[in-house]
């Protein structure tokens, strides 16, 4: 299995934090020693880093936290391999254009039967089950809406769907972004929690290090963090339950399940690429 | 216009003293000030470091300088923007999926007329002619080969006369890997050199640098490097002409234009990804 954490703020934020806690998990607290990688947005275009080796041994990992990157959607994973060897092709996050966006997946669980999946002229590179599902998740929603889309609650619900399809075929815990929306969704373990004013302290679970948000915030700052695994030891996460997905955007849960997608603001235009302020997670 | 740098060898090789030499252009020797970007392919992944801020001062380019990364093929590219905006959806090189392997773009030019050139769902996510002219590229090849090609030598023949299209909108030096090839097209300046025993002394033009490739490498190897001028003083760079190409494979330049290419071994297999040494160009 694996570990996911995902990030969606309303001003760009450093997920040092966060990412602090997650890396050790690759080889030291925990065995997700297969690899790690990390994209973040900047507007619509997007960096990546990637390591097939431990994320607690590798220098590319002590870079993106020596040199924190500011960003409104992130999505990380640490790797501990099932399906397919350890290299650099096999290693998530996955990035693939569609529609004039960058889309953005990991993927932590385990499927079967996913071989003959029709991924059309999307292919993968490497040997993931993850990857495969990704590149049928595309082919869907290409197939479904040739032009992109403007109603984008239409198109989360049709993801929606395209998972619970998924789940019938193992473990299937996600997260997926176009660098605006980050959507989660949950077969087992999944934790999310929405930060914002006011502001308190937070210890990491996985090392010795704490901080003030207040002091690294301003009021009208709003993150979330999802991830396999609360990383903090003092906050209320909320546990997804099986099925259950979750849809952020610019820091807000705005949808959960079906019934409530009707009623958020989607297709909202895309914001600029200022940075306010620049807040830790 | 931009410059661009491209490696080919046949051992995973550091690009490191090319790459020191580049990035002074960008903002210090040299006027490309509006970002610079190198993806290394790593067996069929790949990784990319970019950064819209000057290479000479980006912190990123440092840590690509101070973790030499070891690649068989590499493209990078430092830009000062004609078209488009100075932002990260806008760095160069582009990567895409096609045939479930990655392809590899950059360009230094400039195109007019290029708007409507039909891209079919390869669609580009940020301004740039040179985007829009890789994913028409993407375009030709899918819908000229719906199937992975097993006969590369007819796909670069068929890149070349795509490529000669291309220059009639302008100017258009480029280079394109899927990891196993890299292709290098020229309009007006674009250079390379291959270096193999008996290796000798290089000293860098834009910064004060020698080294001694006798000391880097082993007898076998075998290392070409592209670049839109020469990156060294005292080596023999050859110039290549308006509508020249070279294509280079696993360090060798195994054709130049049409004639040359019916007489080379292509469609060989992908070695493993053993680095049996490491050699720095």
């Amino acid at each position: 299995m694996c570990e996911l954490l995902g990030m969606s703020a309303n001003v760009p934020t450093d997920i040092c934090f966060s990412f602090t806690g997650l890396i050790q998990r690759g080889g030291r607290t925990g065995p997700h020693r297969d690899g790690w990688g990390i994209a973040f947005y900047e507007g619509k275009g997007f960096r990546t880093f990637k390591d097939p080796a431990p994320s607690c041994q590798s220098k590319i990992a002590q870079l993106v936290q020596s040199y924190p990157i500011k960003s409104r959607a992130v999505i990380s994973h640490i790797r501990q391999a099932n399906r397919g060897s350890v290299c650099l092709e096999n290693t998530h996050p996955f990035t693939r254009e569609l529609w004039g966006r960058y889309w953005t997946f990991a993927h932590n669980g385990q499927l079967t039967g996913y071989e003959t999946m029709e991924t059309g002229h999307h292919r993968p590179v490497g040997q993931t089950d993850s990857e495969l599902a990704f590149c049928w998740l595309l082919n869907q929603l290409e197939h479904r809406y040739p032009e992109p889309p403007v109603d984008m609650s239409e198109v989360f619900r049709f993801v929606t769907a395209l998972c619970d399809q998924l789940r019938e075929k193992g473990v299937f815990n996600m997260l997926l972004s176009d660098g605006e929306y980050v959507m989660s969704y949950c077969t087992n373990h999944l934790y999310w929690i929405t930060r914002q004013a006011p502001f308190g302290h937070a210890n990491l679970i996985d090392e010795d290090v704490e901080i003030n948000f207040q002091e690294e915030t301003t009021p009208e700052d709003v993150v979330s963090v999802i991830a396999t695994q609360p990383l903090t030891g003092n906050e209320n996460w909320q546990r997804m339950k099986p099925g259950e997905y979750g849809l952020f955007h610019f820091g807000k849960r705005i949808a959960t399940n079906q019934a409530e997608l009707s009623d958020v603001p989607f297709a909202a235009p895309r914001p600029g690429n200022q940075a306010p302020t620049e807040p830790l997670v």
